[in-house]
């Protein structure tokens, strides 16, 4: 698929990001076909997810960087696709390529702490002077103005203040922590979206403009997709369990084997579900035959499910509802899930590419979960070492000769 | 800042959307500025949203609709700056108005389960002969090609599938059924970055094509930004319940009016922790004063921080944090998580407007969380009742008479 043109083909991204949220931001950019360009501070070692356990390398994934080859597993996975250069933009020298580059760019991307690019000198209002036409995208925590605190916003600070902590679990649970750092992934999808609609509509005005995206603000607009306060007080609650008692019969159940989903909010579904079970009568006991009566009865209607579930396996189980017509899946591992071979298929995961050894051994990464009929998306180039690039950028694109890349050097700006 | 253009002024969505995933994307796509059609069966009173409690009208909030003015909190938030026009589209006279829609439109949006479309006659292919510039957005449970089982992919279904479940809680503990729809959201916004990145390669193609997302290929995708399998094998796990001890000190806190989390993974805000509790000198103890030690010794860590708190306010805990520049922050109900107002003053989250009633009391509902400095986002129109919209469409779009439109009334087309 790779020589079908993709839909950023030829658009120049500079990508001043660490970490998740910014680099996972401008790996979809990568996937979409852009050129990024990865402009990593040489004085820190570059990114800090070059730094992050585990590692991979000729001796396949350990804890501890044991060889130069070996690679961090995040930086295999969030590097992918991405050009590197080393910059210290707090050099003169430094800051005066970077404002070369953004000349030429069409798409910048950081996630500095806010007021971090203004003491820089590299904030949108002097870039936007520069090239009017450049897209200046910021992924922070609480949005460009600063936040409360320390203004840093950790994925778990973002959980805690969105709401999104107490829609899990059983009334007086502590707060459930998700273990996908959701705040951090969800901010740059909708920072792809303000960079895609800023770049098109550029198309149209033949300028650029800042577009500013808060971890709080991308998560909380999410839990408020349905107005759970507002639910709670007429009794439909969000914190139930394993079970959604108003939607009767409904949750998680165990098997001998492991976990199931069942979903059976409808009529057609609950009769489904007492066939599966074996007790097809009881599709037309009033305890069972309509919404409000199983919600009613709901106590009884899982207990019931749970014990008919405990004699078999998941694939029994899941089997025997698919068969007449309930949704009901396994409860999987995240690594039996990203290793679904129709997900797989779908390039929505890939295998993780190493620079040196190819394809590892049994790791693999997010793909672009898009499949468009006449273009492609992929993130299969291996991620690069840091400064890999440096010499290529400042040579190809901005026409730099020898003597002056290593007049760079010397200044401390690579 | 109505009056500023949105990115996607001028264009012309056709929105084939029910319950929340695929009318999730076209609120979106309105509130970034296209015109947003929404296509609603009359046989079946629409989308199934106008019929989900609870329902908000001139008596308020109230479980059961009362009135003709009732609408359903969901379509009011879902809906928002959306025309309405009914169309059956298994009439041939239905399916004949939408093509007509699609040739002039610039995106459509459906929902449907795979093979719907080809069945009503409505495909990318069939309508890609008839308009080829037209973006066909298909957002479903598995992608274009189908499912297992039956198919059918509700939310808890895709959480479950995709490894989502077992990144919360702790060993042993069922799955954890998260109460915000992720699956169902966050879909929509990898539909709506395909449409736009299928829309900027059509301003330089003239072409458009087919974007097929899939719930569980796009939730499985965030799950594959960390290979958590590779992770555990190397001994960091998921599920670690209230506490994280790899990044000690780090987890949730309850005080004596609620729970709060703190984040200090880092020697410099675990010193800050020491300095909070009133014990700076154990900043340089052997136990704490390195990463390592402090993962050995995390219960005693996390017990202390735990003992501390009981006896404070979450504001008091939070505070002192804050003041010794550690991450820190309550643990928010959802309700008050969207009121928060640095969110609402930048549009991450608004108050929801009723045709009839205005401003909800105390409704609040997602607006487009990505701030740009030159255009203007909100979602403030009032959702539309059921057809609303019909006449102006079929005469002001497709320039159709009273006579015509009163033909296709007769033939029950809408």
């Amino acid at each position: 698929m790779n020589d079908i043109a993709r839909p950023l083909t030829g658009k120049t991204v500079l990508d001043l990001t660490t970490a998740l949220s910014g680099p996972y931001a401008t790996l979809l950019l990568a996937g979409l076909g852009a050129r990024v360009i990865k402009i990593e501070n040489p004085e820190l070692g570059g990114d800090t997810s070059r730094n992050n356990a585990p590692y991979y390398g000729a001796n396949g994934l350990q804890a501890r960087r044991t060889s130069e080859t070996d690679m961090s597993v995040s930086m295999m996975l969030r590097g992918r696709n991405k050009e590197s250069m080393t910059l210290n933009l707090k050099t003169p020298e430094g800051r005066a390529v970077l404002l070369e580059l953004a000349a030429t760019a069409d798409v910048l991307v950081e996630n500095y702490s806010a007021g971090v690019t203004q003491r820089l000198g590299i904030d949108f209002a002097t870039l936007h002077e520069l090239n009017p036409r450049l897209v200046y995208a910021s992924i922070s925590g609480f949005g460009a103005q600063g936040g409360p605190g320390s203004g840093k916003a950790m994925d778990t600070i973002i959980q805690a203040l969105s709401g999104t902590m107490l829609t899990a679990g059983s009334p007086g649970d502590p707060p459930v922590r998700f273990g996908l750092p959701i705040a951090d992934l969800v901010a740059p999808l909708f920072g792809v979206i303000g960079v895609l609609s800023a770049v098109l509509e550029g198309e149209r005005t033949g300028e650029g403009q800042h577009v500013d995206v808060s971890m709080l603000g991308a998560l909380t607009s999410l839990v408020a997709c349905e107005p759970f306060d507002a639910f709670e007080k007429i009794g439909m609650p969000l914190r139930t369990g394993s079970y959604v008692p108003r939607l009767a019969p409904f949750g998680v159940f165990l098997t001998r084997d492991g976990w199931f989903a069942l979903c059976g909010p409808t009529d057609a579904f609950s009769a489904g579900v007492m066939r599966a079970l074996g007790v097809p009568e009881l599709a037309d006991d009033e305890r069972f035959s309509r919404r409000d009566n199983r919600v009613h009865h709901a106590d009884e209607l899982h207990a019931m499910i749970a014990g008919w579930a405990q004699h078999l396996t998941v694939e029994e189980a899941v089997r025997r509802l698919e068969e007449e017509g309930v949704p009901a899946a396994a409860v999987r591992e995240t690594g039996d899930a990203v290793r679904d071979p129709l997900v797989l298929s779908r390039g929505e995961v890939e295998p993780l590419p190493h620079p040196v050894f190819g394809i590892a051994h049994d790791l693999f990464g997010s793909g672009v979960p898009i499949t468009f009929s006449g273009s492609s998306t992929s993130l299969d180039r291996p991620a690069p070492w840091l400064g890999e690039h440096t010499e290529a950028v400042l040579a190809g694109l901005l026409g730099y000769g020898d003597e002056q890349i290593a007049a760079l050097r010397e200044a401390g700006a690579l």
